[in-house]
């Protein structure tokens, strides 16, 4: 029974890491279809999306029959509370990888972006996989000393997510207010893909330490993307 | 024991409608201070999201002492489980509130919005804030019944955030980038917080019929802003 549960917490944990391949790999093609007004590479990642979901439902549903028969107490209960948490943070970021996909479909066979705006949103896009690829990694090793490393790799996002804006507002941008609707929206997705993968990686601290901390509850946006005052 | 397990069940679920009065108070406030530019407004809504926060904290440190404590399994184990979800939701449709408080101190002594927009987005607030109210009492009466009239509430929620981007989108739209930018992702929150509101609803669903269904796990917003054709 013991080895099957600590079996059981293992399946989930790589459920974890394996729904975080498949966020990076959408938000992957989703920015490819963004940037090369790739329709086919737009469905697929659409299509895709349904698969996350389907791991999440499987990953929540086992988390929950092990509450039920296993009853776990301290760090095994833990474990599992925390990963239907995590569950929910990759599912949201296989949404907003679609929330991408639906854009590049939408505006097809034209690009999104003005070209000005490509190399903001194809390092927004590195940044972004970078950060929940390591977070899939301290999820797999618990590995809590790289979390304060991946803070700071967060914060190139907010850099790049202030570019977005200092471009939009800025005199020289002549695209109108669609386009800028539109890169309003796709920087705010990125951002917040960056942000739940920073929020998965502090669920390892708690899980590790035990500690609560007010970080872990809520990732706040650090930056308000509207404080870039024009 | 079994007494005061059902006790603690109902200080959980009190906590949940607790956390939706302050959630649908922190966005009329939020409201007041984008409307009537009122500085002290916004910074009493900035402040409060600290009190949403520390009641979250409270109730899921409640939820998973159950769990370590009681080993619930069956209605239980879901009541604890879905509270520690629909905290989730609160939580972040707090952050939302203040989202919107922000943007009013941002730009005061300012309107963030032009006087065309006010309608639209008075409504808007109107619409997430009985939102929210109603998934209190289907949380309180554990009234399934109710969730579908909130879907349809919740419609009227798209067609608002459809009208903010036909209007600026509208040759008419004299107002700029900025202001373009500002109402996108005003636009955004009140729908986000919407979304959040039904979530909740739906999480009742799966309480009570122990049926997880699509919609549960993910509620989808059902419009791409973007979908708005220029």
């Amino acid at each position: 029974m013991r080895i099957a549960f600590t079996e059981e917490l293992q399946f989930i944990s790589d459920q974890l890491v394996e729904m975080a391949g498949l966020t990076a790999t959408a938000l992957d093609q989703a920015t490819t279809a963004l940037m090369e007004a790739d329709l086919d590479k737009a469905e697929a990642v659409i299509s895709a999306d349904e698969h996350i979901d389907a791991v999440r439902r499987d990953l929540d549903t086992r988390a929950v029959d092990a509450l039920a028969r296993q009853q776990p107490v301290a760090t095994d209960l833990r474990t599992l509370v925390t990963a239907m948490r995590m569950s929910a943070d990759l599912e949201r970021m296989g949404d907003l990888a679609r929330h991408v996909a639906k854009l590049a479909r939408l505006r097809y066979p034209h690009q999104v972006l003005p070209k000005e705006l490509n190399a903001t949103f194809s390092r927004m896009a590195e940044v972004a996989e970078a950060l929940v690829n390591e977070a899939a990694r301290i999820i797999r090793d618990n590995d809590v000393e790289a979390v304060a490393q991946l803070k700071i790799t967060d914060d190139e996002m907010d850099d790049l997510h202030r570019d977005v804006f200092r471009t939009l507002l800025d005199d020289d941008w002549a695209s109108g207010v669609q386009a800028a609707i539109d890169a309003t929206l796709l920087s705010r997705y990125y951002e917040r893909f960056g942000d739940h993968a920073v929020s998965i990686a502090q669920r390892v601290v708690y899980l590790v330490t035990g500690q609560w901390d007010d970080d872990f509850l809520n990732v706040e946006e650090r930056l308000e993307v509207t404080e870039v005052k024009s």
